[in-house]
This record gives C-alpha cells, structure tokens and sequence, in this order.
C-alpha cells in the first residue's frame, strides 16, 4: 500500500507546495539496505552521575565502527575511549550558520547513576544542547536501570522519571528521528539492544521502554546474520507482515517454515519460493499448509517441525479481524476471532513444549497489536485476542525461563497493508498521521524487531511487548 | 471553563441543528448531586464460568439500593439473591419500541472464574446481548483477578484478555457510559471501588484497571461521610483542581488543610472560607500559606500539622508547567517544574512520615498526568515530573504497606480549568474531543477520585495510577 501524501511532499514539486501552505511533512525513513552499511557516522554522548554503561558503549561503538563525541555532562568518557583505542572527541552543538554537515547520527544518555530526581538536570543539559544536532531518521536512546530494581525509593522514582523524558523528546524531535528508553539490569548484555535502536532496522519504533535482564548471551559470529542456522516457523506467512516476517529472518539467516491456511497456498508458496531465492547460501525453507485453528493442528506441526530437527524461533502472525460493534457482532466472529489470534497460539506452544520440538534458547514471538493495549470500537474480538496475547507473555516468561527461552509480542501501530488500505479515507489519514512520524509503518519495520527479540543476543529481553508505531498517539 | 459546543449541542435548538448536519453530541455528564439519590435503579448482572463474587456483589447491592437482574450467563444469581433476601429478576433485552423505559443504570460481569481464552464467550454473550440496555451515564464494570495470582499461564492469560474487552466497550458505548475493570484479588473486599464505581462520582473514569488487594478494611459508618473526622493536607488549594479536591473532602467528612503559595494566599483564604461556610458541622478547616518547595517547608508543615495532631491524608496537587520545547527551555524552567512538582513531593512525604506526622493507615495521593504517560510535544520537564509522581506511587507503596498506608496517583486527562482555557482553539477541542466521552473532564471529576482513593475503604488499593480522563485516546 502505497503512501501517496508521503510521497507527494517528498517530490521536487510537493516539497515546495507542502511548504507554501504549510502542510507536515513526514520523513522518508531510512530503512535497512543490503547495499548500505548499517552503521556510521557520529554519536554524541552525554551522562549523569556515576554512569555505569561506559565501558560496554565504547566496545559497542567500536564494533559498529562509530566514532563518538562527549558532551560536558559525560565527564571521563575521553580518557575511558583513549584506554579503550576509540575515536573520540568534544561534542559542538550543529550550528545553522556552519557549511560542514555537524549534525549527529545519535545521542546516547547514560542515566544509570541517577539516583534521585534532583539529579535529572544532567539529561535535560544534554538534549537541551544536543537535540537539534541529530541528523533526519537519528536516533535517541537513553540508557537506564529497570526502575523497581533501585532499592531506594528515590532512585526508583528518578529511574521511573525518565520514561517521561524519552516519550517527550520522541514527540519533539521531528525528521524519523525515535526516541527509546532501555532499561539495563546489573550485569545485562547491551550490545544487541544498541545495535538494534541505532541501526535503521528500528525505523518505526519509538516512545519504547525495553527492559534487558541479565542472562546468558551468545553473541553470533556475524552480526549481519545472526539468525544463522536457526529453524523458524512463521504463521500466516503467505502475505503481509508474515510474509514480511519470514522474509527478514532468512536474511538473517534462519530456515524458515512459513504456515499458512489452504486458500492461501499458492501465495504461501510464492512467498517462499521468492525467499528461497533471495536466500545466497539457500536456507531449508519450507511451506507448510494447515489450518492452526483445527484440532488436529497442534499435534500435526508438531510432528512435522520434529521430523526436521525442531525449531529454534516460533513467529505467532496469524490473525484475523471480524470487526462490528458487540450488540451486531455474532458468536461464530467473536469466536473465531478469539481462537485464531489467541487459543491457537496457546495449543502450539503446548504442544511444540511439552514434546520440546522448540530448542532450549528457543525464541516465541507473539504479533499482539495497538488495539489489545488501548481496546478500539468494533473490535471488542480482536482487542480481547490480542490483549490476551499481552498476558501469553508475561504469563509465559517465567516458565521459560528456566529453558533459556524467551517470549515477547510486537504490537503494531499503523502499518501499511492490504488489510489497512481497505479503511475508509479519513480514518485512514488519521491512523496515518497520528504518531511521531506522520506516516504509516510498513511491514518490514514489524518484521525487523521481531527478527531482533528472536536472536540469540536477545536472551536477556523476555515478557515484553514491544510497540512498532512511530509512537502513535494512541494508548492507555 | 465553559465548553460552549457541548452547553449548545445540548440546548433545544442545537440538538437538533447538530443531529440534522450530523456533529457529534457530547453528553452531559450525570455528576453527584447532594439533593439527588447516589444510587437507584437497575443492574443486570453476567458471568462467566465459576464466579467468585456473587455474595458480596449481592451485598454491596443491597447495601446501596439496587435491584438486580441476571442475564442467562449469571447462573445461580437468582436463587442466591432470594436467599440475601434480595429483589432480583431475569434480565430483558431493551427493546427500541417499548414505550417503558426499560433501561438498566449498569452491567455488572463477574469474570474471575475465566481460567482459559475459551471461556471468554460468556463476556461476549453478556454485552452483545446487554449493551444497548444500559442507559445514558450508566456504567459498565467487570470484575477480573490480578493476572498474575492466577498459576496456570492460561488462567493468566484469559483474565489479561478482559483489559482488551473492557477498554473496547468503553469506546463503543455512547451516552456517557463508563467501562472499567476491577481485579479482585482472592479476599479483597469490594464495596468502596464498586460504590465509586457505580456513582455519578466515577463519571469522567473510564477504560481503567483497578487491582484491589486484600487488606484489612475499615469501612465507614456512613458512607455518605466516609472521611469522618479524618485530617487532610492539600497542596495548591487556593484554585482549580486543588480547590475541588479541598471542598469534596471536606463535603466527605474531612478537616482540609489547604496549602498555597504567598502570591495565592487571598485566592486560599476565599477557597477555604467557602468550604467552610458548606461544611455542615463546621469542620475545623485551615488555609496555610508556605511555598512547598522552599528547604525549609517540609519542616515548616510537618510542624505546623503536628501541632494539629497530625493527619490522615496527604494530596501533593501542587504543580507548574513551563512549557517549552527542550532546545529553547530554560535551566531554570527544567529545575522549577522537577522540583514543584516531584522533589517537594519527596522531602515533604519523607518530612511527615519520619516524624509519623501522617497516622498509621494514612493517604498519600499524587496528581500526575497523561502527560506523564505519554509524554508531550514541550513539556519535557513537566512529562519528567509527572512521570516521577508514578515511579513515586510504586516505590513507596510496599514501604508504606507496612504501616496500613496507600499512596496512588490520579492522571487527570483534559480538565476544564484556567490552564486548559489558555491552549489555542484548535488543540483545546482535539483535547476535549478525543475522549470516550467527548468533552473535558471537571476538576470535581479529579477530586472526586482523589477522595476514593483517600477512603478508609480504599485500603486495598496501592500503588495505582488512575486516570481521569474520560479514557482519553492518548497514552503509551
């Protein structure tokens, strides 16, 4: 689905037009590109007392091959990136006079010492000097510390603080520039977080706050496919963001098996096929069709993903929507409804557990979306579904956890797709316009995070929902 | 503030000039009168499989004046009520053409026996069968368990669900209707949340998930004075919201000790005046003027309310915004709303309870704000502040549970007040509009519910961020 008005303002002609009268103009996001380096430029850094995180940002940053910059509030980050061998200098605000190109690619803020909210100064001296330095589709990311794990109340609240602060400087920065709140344990692996905020695989998502818990991480090889050799199974992978999904993670790497109902076969099959080709060291990819909904499903997939060794990722996609308001809706769309996005998900995972067809280390990720969080007219159904979702995950993380297993959904906003373009104009529009973006997400940005809370550097993200909207507006 | 499109949509001649070119018709709000009943009338009552509450559901409605009727899914209602001694019928479906008015106030759906997302079918069948029955500022409450004390991840699972049915209701009833989700820990008494609830008090509340913990509960004598003789502190009282919250704790029975700054001090001496020329019994109410961010004012209060014997419930309302984007905000605009509005909180909760100011089971409540949420567009200080206030209510509230005390936070959304009157035109009606209700709330809607939660009855309740809002579209 195409997004006319975005493309329209970023013509020679629109661009102009747009500005005569004033109308927004929405950025073109820079997304990932085989052909482009994930990586480059500058980051400015900034911190407050005591910042715990320098040590793993500098290795990070020289393994990415960024160069950094340290504002004032980052005292001792010159010294510790000389130790360290890194590239690193003052940080100059960007100057609207000045012909160089000075703007920076990011802002890091390692908030991790602060410990009371008299201490939130040193994050406001930061953006305040640095926001209209980061250059269009940058990125923002504060660096903190899981809130309730500060024994002191202050701290806790000052920690808790700052989700305010990064939500804000989401909605005040403009030109895709997202602005996302990690919340770091003690002792938790950052590396696959950063790389994933900074690169442009993370487009669309902003206004998030991840939690990353200690635990055991295996780095991969090769970061460019970190999905190596992994076994995934994708549902409702003939079109759209599943299409999508399993797209991403055989270029990552990963043999997928994408599932999909009988109608849609020939398209699962295409899908598929397009995969295998794109895929240079050809995966094992396979289509697989079956109704997840049937009784008999549970068991049959998990005798056939067995018979191929077990999986290693399990992608929860299918879902459908049978919207009306409650007192029109009948039984069979409020069932149906139910049981394909939510109780199916529930018998697999059962069945891929109990017969551990799915790995220990193994991945779940559930597609929930903006409607379960904030509930939508007409979809009494479809929010209930994919509020349950939301309880799959917190419900499931700790019994997984003993397995290495992690499980997270994704809740998309706005994405731009058959099923959206068929909404009315108007409504459409807003959906559209309603997020820090202006713009609808595409499914690919989906399709990336969840690629991302399945590999194996994510061991320490588990029970979280992670929404892929732009920051819509649009909550609870 | 006056919200004129709603005051003429609602006279003779704009209801029908707004129906005839289709506008939408905000309703007028039903809000507690004195010279009107709190409670009458009907409520239908549906559950799924093994409800929990039937007794005490049966109770609380003997208790406040109700009659019930059981919808087909409440098995057992109708004997159990005979046996309360209880009026109780079969509940009818509204029919368009009957001349009888034939509505129901509210519609009560005891879910905590749900164990698994197939079992959800019993709250589909009660609301599509019940919903258009529910008359005009009517109420919708389901009644759930804390997800987490369920064991079994699917029990979890399902009762995580009902946040998605209950937030979808809330936006497709119309007419003022409210739609809220209480969940019920094993033991909990419910009658303070559900009379707020099913009041006219609750009228702006909606889309809300209330966790209510077994505690030891003192429930008033009367509940129409449910503050008796109770001590209450509240900070920025001389106007707005914080003269609301003085004058309906007051009206509940409380001595309000108002607090504002010198510049406010006639404006505080007028508020209290007033409240204490209604106050019936003469309650022995006291306007104090001190600015509660000075370093000495925590001293200065916590020995000024010693001498008074010390108090029961602490209302931190006080706050400021100095809106700015973060580029062009001042330091001392950052410093002044951080401090004002959470550090002040801090020292003086500290000041009162290190020298047991505030009695054995005392209230605290805070005032954040969607903002705090959400975060927003120029107001990175105030949406860091806020944003604290709810990092406060959960790191204080296990420190507190100790010595029977509650600290909470309300989260006003759009309130009439001077403030919201200064936004531009444009925005202030977005702010209104975008709402299950479609018009702002009332400063008595924020102090309505502050007083809930400063109830004695309220000591299940802690560690909460309830918004009033009018389940405003905005969130994260």
């Amino acid at each position: 689905m195409k997004d006319r008005y975005l493309d329209f303002v970023n013509s020679s002609f629109g661009a102009g037009f747009a500005r005569s009268i004033g109308l927004p103009k929405p950025e073109v996001l820079r997304r990932h590109r085989p052909d482009r380096p994930e990586f480059g430029g500058i980051v400015a850094i900034g911190a407050g007392p005591s910042p715990a995180l320098f040590d793993p940002l500098i290795d990070v940053l020289q393994s990415i091959g960024m160069t950094s910059v340290a504002h004032g509030s980052a005292e001792g980050w010159l010294p510790r990136a000389n130790r360290h061998g890194a590239m690193s200098g003052r940080f100059e605000p960007h100057r609207r006079d000045s012909v160089a190109s000075d703007r920076v690619e990011a802002l890091i803020f390692d908030a991790t010492g602060i410990a009371d909210s008299s201490e939130l100064g040193a994050i406001y001296g930061f953006f305040h000097d640095a926001l209209r330095s980061v250059a269009r589709s940058g990125r923002v990311v504060v660096l903190g510390r899981p809130p309730e794990t500060r024994a002191d109340p202050r701290a806790w609240t000052a920690q808790r603080a700052l989700e305010g602060m990064t939500r804000s400087l989401g909605k005040e920065a403009r030109g895709g520039v997202s602005s996302n709140l990690l919340q770091v344990a003690e002792g938790a692996d950052i590396e696959g977080a950063l790389r994933f905020f900074l690169s442009p695989r993370s487009a669309y998502v902003s206004g998030q706050v991840i939690r990353i818990e200690a635990a055991s991480v295996t780095r991969p090889a090769d970061w460019s496919r970190p999905l190596e050799g992994r076994r995934a199974l994708v549902t409702g992978a003939a079109r759209g963001i599943g299409a999508s999904i399993a797209g991403v993670l055989a270029a990552l790497g990963a043999h997928v098996t994408g599932v999909d109902v009988p109608q849609a076969s020939d398209a699962l099959d295409q899908t598929m096929l397009a995969i295998e080709d794109q895929s240079p060291s050809g995966g094992a990819h396979a289509a697989l069709v079956a109704d997840i909904a049937a009784p008999e499903a549970p068991a049959e997939l998990a005798a056939a993903l067995l018979a191929m060794g077990g999986i290693d990722i399990v992608v929860h996609n299918a879902g459908i929507t049978r919207d009306k308001t409650i007192a029109k809706m009948t039984k069979d769309a409020w069932d149906s409804v139910i049981d394909i996005n939510l109780s199916a998900q529930e018998r697999i995972d059962d069945a891929l557990l109990a017969q551990n067809v799915l790995h220990d280390g193994g991945r779940i990720v559930g597609v929930s979306s903006i409607s379960g969080i904030a509930g939508n007219l007409g979809q009494t159904n479809y929010a209930t579904s994919k509020a349950g979702v939301i309880g799959r995950v917190s419900s499931m993380a700790g019994v997984l956890r003993a397995r290495g297993m992690t499980i997270n959904a994704v809740a998309p906003g706005f994405i731009e797709t058959q099923m959206t373009a068929k909404i009315p104009f108007a409504i459409r529009e807003a959906g559209r316009r309603m997020n820090s973006m202006s713009q609808g997400g595409q499914p690919v940005d989906v399709a990336e995070t969840v690629a991302w809370l399945a590999s194996p550097a994510s061991a320490g993200i588990s029970g979280q929902v992670v929404r892929v909207c732009g920051q819509s507006l649009i909550g609870a």
